[in-house]
């Protein structure tokens, strides 16, 4: 049975790497992450000005970053330690976005030292970002749709969410800027995480168009960008289908011209602000076989744990997995694959048919390059590992180093034990 | 309405603090910890030799270790930092139970380094201890009893559980132990997880002193201590009943009169691993209320996320909330209380009746001593809060300081961006 899922590496480039650097650790793979960029650049290339903004969330590395700056895309941060990250590799003003929700004020003045585009979440914020920094140019609105718009599986229902503006908020919102002298005016929403089916974001897109508009028409304000957000899935199981983003990208071109150009909303922005998409299947992580177990069930236990990747723990996510160098031997073994913590949860893959697997095999956890390492803890008292990149040119840099028990215990004072 | 969970401490003395130390901000009672140790270590004043590991995962923190130590636990540790913590504040040796799982060789090696007891997750490790640091004098053996116990709630069934030897393992286990030359043996399951029936500690009791005596009668192997687990639970909400401790610890001493004594066994060691209910309920997570939101839900924003506690948001665990200085003012208003993740799930409280919150109240997220910062991740940049100790003498000390932008930075190198 072969590989549905091949890596994009050799067996011996792994290998190599897994001699010079402890196991686990994750591998990025740039050529990948590049290539990711520019197909989603070129879904939209009929778009003056469309820029992805890269969600810093999802692997929130300068190296990793500072590629897919390479490649036109902004950042989308969330929090102060996000837009630091953003500053430090050169991006600044409206190429970094700031969307997050209950806000602090020294997050928004973060991102105002930036000159980041401010995307409020909330009405209140208009007179607690006016009052404790001042109201910049520009302000862009998250919209919530409630229960107008039924959200995906992954992010639920919006009406249940926190996120965003009612729609009468939204008007109230850009009437209540206008008069405080605000002239630039953006218009965001996000309804879906990791989703598979395109016409979700064309559905999004009609959404905002519509509603730029009406704000057009009934308040006299010109939204200048559209933010569909981000949510544009990745194929995590072999059956999955990838997002056909040439096509999205041909659909809203139409609703554009259908809907935007006739509102005399031309040229209109579309900015998107997607993570998942760019990094997630260009990064894996690497663990090796430490142990069998066979009691109730088979386990085969490796070194990393959900201190590395909590995805299948938490969320009980797909990741698929390939043994090195047995792709294409017989999966005809069905074992959980598990980690070292002391969690019942703690399972990389439940049931799962693999080729029998010697302890020292090298297992390669598959589509880990988002929301894998960024949401790693030390539960237990586990070290996050590191993160290496496997360059265009063949060489392999340490993005991140491991983490070390000086690093574990940096917070705490020994002084009175010694 | 007068709370149903009063706090143990004044409302000066967490303003004080707050005044102090920017919220959000763990504040654990000194008094409260050794007053569950005490009632603990009285429960089980009959059994010779009784001893409570505390489970240093649900508290990591010497500062608190130190005070349960001073109450007469161990630590059960269950990983290299955590051992290196039992280390630093000065035990070794017994007072130390090395109880992991899928455990690389380093990890052994620590253990049996400071001499704590060994207590083998897996009949394979039987070998892979021998093989690679040889077997200690002293071994345990954790038994998991598959469909022969039902496992509570929490921690799902046994038989679906990583953990753990099989009956037939467990005999053929320390028959190699004997034959190997190993002189001393212990015997251990966990099977529950915050459990608030007593009923369950005194089965698994039961389990075990039967399977002690079963071990000598077929393979004059002597049993010298039964590890009967952790897991007993904490009252999260108003409703619930801490279990009563001394009637399980009377229940036991029957069982052990009834079941040991007749086997010859006696004396037989009777310890536990109890993490949460040491420091679960006497651990508050201090956080202010930044914003209100209104959509189509009502908001309470505070300074506190899931990267502070992620139980709320992981579990659907309930954590009752004190707003301070409302305690007896109507509970009248539902609201979602969040933090500032960009996370659905980042909720502390889900349509809860509190009193009318303003923005600056202090609320006071109880039962969060335990599996609290522990498990704190910093997803979206966010940094992980100080942990403050409000001593028997009064005085608060910092016993872990908050964490700072370098610390969040620490595995990274920005020189190439300079």
């Amino acid at each position: 049975m072969s590989n549905p899922k091949p890596l994009p590496f050799s067996e011996a480039t792994v290998r190599a790497v897994a001699e010079d650097f402890p196991t686990p650790f994750y591998l990025y793979n740039e050529k990948g992450i590049r290539e990711s960029c520019r197909s989603l650049n070129s879904a939209f290339s009929w778009s003056d000005g469309f820029r992805n903004y890269f969600a810093v969330k999802a692997t929130p590395n300068p190296h990793i970053m500072s590629i897919v700056k390479e490649e036109s895309l902004g950042a989308d941060c969330s929090s102060r330690a996000e837009l630091m990250l953003a500053e430090k590799i050169g991006l600044r003003g409206e190429q970094v976005m700031f969307t997050s929700n209950n806000t602090p004020v020294f997050e928004f003045q973060a991102a105002k030292d930036l000159g980041a585009v401010l995307n409020l979440d909330d009405i209140t914020h208009i007179d607690f970002v006016d009052q404790n920094l001042g109201l910049p140019e520009l302000v862009s609105f998250r919209y919530n749709p409630g229960s107008a718009r039924e959200g995906n599986v992954i992010i639920g229902k919006p009406e249940e969410a926190k996120y965003g503006f009612t729609e009468d908020q939204l008007f109230e919102g850009y009437r209540t800027l206008k008069e405080r002298g605000v002239r630039r005016f953006g218009l965001h929403t996000m309804v879906a995480s990791n989703e598979l089916d395109g016409s979700f974001f064309v559905e999004t897109a009609r959404m905002l168009f519509d509603l730029a508009a009406r704000i057009l028409q009934q308040l006299d304000v010109r939204i200048e960008f559209v933010n569909l957000g981000g949510g544009i899935g990745i194929p995590y199981r072999p059956e999955d289908k990838a997002v056909d983003l040439k096509a999205v990208g041909d659909r809203i071109h139409s609703l554009y011209d259908e809907m935007i150009v006739p509102a005399g909303l031309d040229p209109l922005r579309v900015v998107l602000e997607n993570g998942r998409m760019i990094t997630g299947p260009h990064g894996y992580l690497v663990t090796r076989c430490i142990h069998h177990k066979q009691i109730y069930r088979n386990y085969v236990g490796v070194d990393a744990s959900m201190a590395n990747l909590m995805r299948p723990g938490i969320y009980g996510a797909y990741h698929h997995i390939t043994v090195l160098g047995k792709e294409d031997a017989p999966h005809n073994k069905v074992v959980d694959v598990v980690g070292s913590l002391c969690e019942n949860n703690d399972k990389f893959a439940i049931g799962r048919a693999l080729p029998e697997i010697d302890r020292g095999d090298l297992l390669v956890i598959h589509d880990a390059g988002a929301h894998g390492h960024a949401m790693g803890f030390q539960y237990n008292g586990k070290l996050r590992s590191a993160e290496l990149l496997l360059q265009e040119n063949g060489d392999v840099k340490q993005i991140r180093r491991a983490e070390t028990y000086d690093d574990y215990f940096a917070t705490l004072d020994f002084a009175e034990f010694d």
